[in-house]
């Protein structure tokens, strides 16, 4: 099943079902929101998955030709949103390239990011100045329904219902400086941006196993080919992630949750997810990083092929702008 | 002004005004919420003033006797919840207990924690394990309506719309492993708790100034006295907090912000508003923290009285419980 949210000028937008080509779309009738949906999924997932099937028919109420230029984040605004950084060859780049040497710990890593805003998918995303380093991060998120705290990760992997593709906008200037405290990220992470399309696991085939997704995450840099790391590589899969935030707290529903920066270890061969590691591979090979961060006007494009060529969630395709 | 938010089945609750002497209350009828009222604070303040007023002088429509018990926190869930760091005091004795050295930056010190619950003022609080370490931290915080992104620190001022009093529990076994990854805290920051009541500054009289709460926060662990630290000795204020908050992000209306945990330098007479405080002390003093952290079935109190005596925004009085 996909789904998207369609701009209809109130915060969380208006909830559609999306056929499996991205052409079509028609307005839910089982919840008006994502949020409403991922707070009685078990209820009302045979009725959606019934309408998806109707929109693939081309025989359901109310079919538009779906414009992903019209759709904000599937969810445009979450109570929760939880990072990983599960990828450890974006990990060691990155301990490079910010001179900060992670301990290890053999936990997942993990911090809380601002979730009252979920750039759409073709939203300028704004920013104060280029002096602070703006950086794209191409991830894979899930959703969850509610999580009772204590979940193990057996019983986490049921209440993963989507897969999203999230860019985790960075400024990198801000960010050494923040971890030097202890307290993670405020200023160097501000809103994240989500592609138009959000899917039940199922529509991954094999390609969604051990709670990681095994496909190619796609990034152009102002329409250039910047990376193609693969989503499998993780250390720890979106079960150990779901259930490592849940130790101490229920997770809300609709807990979006990110597998950090999709990286691979044959980086120097695939590229990168975000610009920090290209540098970070620049300073191991010459001692000096010489790939700018973005400027006013760049735009970034990141999308994701299923097993059968078609593009999964659609298309994040941003350009930055001053605020 | 005073609100608070009695329990009505739905997970906003609904608004109430509250007498100033904390003893009657009425439902808003200038907003269902808070979280409403946040949102179009500029159009509803006058109308709630003047509820305020009626309810004060026993005329409001609907006039019921105000009881703490049924209180929701004055936000029961926020889009937004930032954690400052902003008493030195408590610095330095948590670099000492965690064994943790932070490096000073000269910015203030904030986190992102878990928004989307605050326990109501006597609602039991939920934890695994007492082996985690369970700790209260007092604190004073504030409630933003909408900031834009880069406000600098005289406009946030005005947009500090009301004034709470945070329980923000901790797990201390936790706290110094995730806070080594830079990451900041997830599993070691469960939800907080709030007093029943969100004043507005005014309410304070000369109390609030330079953006700080001049009241001593009398904190009570199994009804006895454990701390009166007073909440002025932060070394920035709430202005600066918000303004450091909005460098890279709108803060959407409802933000919470809080001053970390309230501590004073002579904190040998006065006491401590945690219990990871106390250890530091101790282990200052004698190589040796001794205090325990909570056990299930212990109690915390937490309450502050204005310049008059009156309790401000009610108290805190919650037990720990085994989830």
């Amino acid at each position: 099943m996909k789904l998207a949210t369609l701009a209809n000028g109130t915060p969380d937008g208006r909830l559609h079902v999306v056929s499996r080509d991205l052409t079509k779309a028609a307005p839910a009738k089982a919840a008006a929101t994502l949020q409403a949906a991922m707070e009685n999924w078990e209820g009302l997932e045979a009725g959606l998955k019934a309408e998806h099937d109707a929109v693939n028919a081309g025989t359901a109420e109310g079919l538009i030709n779906f414009d992903p230029a019209k759709a904000l984040a599937p969810l445009p605004r979450a109570w929760q949103w939880l990072d990983g950084s599960a990828f450890d060859s974006h990990g060691e780049l990155m301990d490079a390239i910010l001179g900060i040497k992670k301990e290890k710990t053999g936990r997942p890593l993990m911090y809380q990011g601002v979730s009252d805003k979920f750039y759409g998918p073709t939203e300028d995303a704004r920013f104060m100045s280029e002096a602070d380093d703006i950086d794209f991060e191409g991830e894979f998120g899930i959703i969850t329904d509610r999580v009772p705290m204590g979940t193990d990760k057996a019983t986490a992997m049921k209440h993963i219902r989507l897969l999203v593709q999230i860019n985790d906008w960075s400024l990198r200037r801000l960010a050494p400086i923040e971890m030097k405290t202890g307290f993670g990220w405020v200023q160097a992470k501000p809103p994240c941006s989500m592609a138009p399309v959000a899917v039940t696991p199922d529509e991954l085939g094999a390609n969604w196993r051990d709670g990681r997704v095994d496909l190619e995450l796609s990034v152009y840099w102002n329409d250039a080919k910047f990376g193609g790391a693969n989503g499998y590589h993780m250390s720890c899969g979106f079960d150990d992630l779901v259930s490592h935030a849940a130790y101490s707290r229920d997770l809300v529903a609709g807990t979006v949750i990110g597998s950090g920066t999709v990286s691979n270890k044959n980086y120097r061969e695939i590229g990168s997810s975000c610009i920090a590691e290209r540098r970070g591979i620049e300073k191991l090979d010459t001692g000096t990083p010489t790939t700018p961060f973005m400027t006013f006007g760049e735009t970034v494009r990141m999308e994701a092929r299923n097993g059968d060529g078609s593009v999964l969630f659609g298309a994040i395709h941003q350009k930055v702008v001053k605020a």
